[in-house]
């Protein structure tokens, strides 16, 4: 598998005029070669000359995490004393054209284009953005998995099974993040959540305010599920639960308009559908009941080995959905000072329709817990 | 607070021929003005002209995130459709030399390097590096109670409080990782746990191994303080406890060489001193003992609002300790496929001598729990 990969980067590489690529923090690398950097000081770099052999180059103190895997790719560890840029700048050859890891640290990219002047750099997504989004029937089966666990949390949280009032939001985060480890996963990536008002922010970090009645909650959450393999799928869900008996009418109402907008845009998630019509979809049904101004960011994000990935569901990206592709259908309303919801599931898109990963109740769930 | 530190930021700036200072992802971002970029793919930027005023580049959808310090720097959220590289191309007006974070995401240097191809990139801690690593007392103190935070899960370690016989590492590290959030942090950095031969690899990643009678566990693990004023500061602590009733006498007898190295490196971390010298300390205690070549990293690293920062405690930095920084002294021993340890403590060099913040026992407990 990794070798195919590999394969199929040294083919765009070839056609892009790229003569190495080069891969640190981030998930190309376990998507190419099952083993992920650790986020630290000392480099690692997997070096992939376009005509020759992948090497991993590795702090020494880290080399026993890594699972060889020799038909992919040689280890060559350094250690304390040694200058691991300049073992990288030696490997890169006589490339001129260099594809760097898109979240590999830029004191990095500063010091290898101090060793390397000749050389141009360029994204590496470039070469593995388009490779990583287009999923094949196994990588959907482990993002359906994923999907499903995230599932059984929101069904407990619509039934009232996670108890809400009286809790502070990081109480609830914390216990989301339990939850998304005890169904199977090995990271919580994120764990929102945001009563009543705060969920007129987007990104709210949950914190000390106490849930009570009377008030919506707005919960996204997913993490990653790592395979043998060493690499991992994401999940990610949004759901939206009133909180006491009765439901404000004004958030009903623009809840109902969200639900329709949302539905809208995973039924508009066709193969050869350009990914801006998508957000179109979902947008122009909550800019018709008037909160146009309050859907504030796109639609979604592509979802697979990372969390947010190629495609972005955006205005402006006018590239078309192809079988494979996954990301988040997640519409919004958000009005400041008052409240926010939103409606997220992952959808793949296939040859026979557009799936939803995510079928958990879309409907606002009302909890008296 | 924040103005004097980008004060002191602008003069080294000056010094060096800095024209910005462009601050994203990392912990720069939080030391000078308060607010911690998410790490995603929508960036965030404090742009900081040498001679002009600090602005805050923030994706709309996170602007509400930020605590406004409009005497440190203006914020401007930029919207989903619109071009944010072009926008920081644009508030770094003349500059002929900029200084990136070294975390920033590596694709948003080439984005700007293509928006700015006139402009000399350098690594941000160039400037930051030297003025975050001297601590002034509040620093201090908030590193102190960090340090005392992590001590009384260590004790509690050492006393048998925390079961260790039967449960997997992994249980063990989400069990640290519980009380390093009930003893005051916000976040958790790492806890590892390794299980006999497991140790021998000194990043391990705690796992299913279940612990048992009669083999060593290393724990090493710290997590971030966040003060009122978004500022946060780490602990990091490593000891070692003996499984069961009876130490291995070879465990025993190398462990009594690591304490007294490490108490040797934190007794040579003087005002003055050159880092180097720290590591020797300890190295050579280690070596004389026939251990060298099994103690594989250097001796320690800077510590305040991020984990690792300068000073490296390392052969071949050869400046002097001043007063104020603060690093770890973490000497090991890893004999591959039997054992590790290493024995760990956040030192202060001050005018009165090395002050060090952890101060829960430094011999090897031998638990039965």
């Amino acid at each position: 598998m990794f070798t195919q990969r590999l394969n199929r980067a040294r083919e765009k590489m070839a056609a892009d005029g790229v003569d190495v690529l080069l891969l640190s923090v981030g998930a190309d690398l376990p998507y190419f070669c099952g083993y992920e950097a650790m986020p630290l000081e000392r480099i690692t770099m997997l070096v992939v000359p376009r005509d020759g052999d992948a090497t991993l180059v590795v702090p020494a103190l880290e080399a026993s995490r890594v699972v060889r895997r020799p038909e992919v790719f040689a280890v060559r560890p350094w250690s304390e004393t040694e200058d691991p840029i300049a073992l990288i700048a030696t490997l890169m050859g006589s490339a001129s054209s260099a594809a760097v890891g898109d979240q590999m640290w830029s004191g990095f990219l500063v010091d290898l284009m101090s060793a390397r002047p000749q050389t141009e750099f360029r994204r590496a997504s470039s070469i593995t953005g388009g490779i990583r989004s287009v999923k094949d029937a196994a990588e959907i089966d482990r993002l359906r998995a994923a999907s499903r666990a995230v599932d059984a949390i929101a069904e407990r949280l619509q039934s009232g099974e996670i108890p809400l009032i009286g809790r502070t939001e990081a109480e609830v985060s914390a216990e989301l993040g339990r939850q998304i480890i005890d169904e199977g996963h090995d990271r919580v990536n994120f764990a929102i959540v945001a009563a009543g008002e705060n969920a007129a922010s987007p990104h709210h970090e949950a914190g000390s305010r106490v849930i009570a009645e009377g008030e919506a909650l707005l919960c996204d959450f997913g993490g990653t599920m790592i395979g043998d393999d060493g690499v991992g799928y994401c999940s990610d869900i949004t759901r939206c639960v009133w909180v006491g008996p009765r439901p404000d009418r004004e958030y009903l109402e623009a809840y109902a308009v969200l639900h329709e907008a949302q539905a809208a845009a995973v039924t508009a998630a066709t193969v050869g559908t350009p990914a801006q019509d998508v957000d179109r979809a979902s947008r122009e049904r909550i800019a018709a009941a008037g909160f146009g101004s309050y859907f504030v960011h796109r639609t979604g994000h592509g979802i697979g080995v990372e969390a947010h990935e190629e495609p972005y569901i955006v205005e402006g990206n006018t590239a078309p959905l192809v079988a494979g592709n996954a990301f988040s259908v997640e519409p919004g309303i958000y009005i400041l000072d008052r409240w926010g919801m939103r409606l997220e599931d992952i959808v793949v898109a296939t040859e026979a329709g557009p799936e939803s990963l995510n079928i958990v109740d879309h409907h606002l769930a009302v909890v008296e817990a």
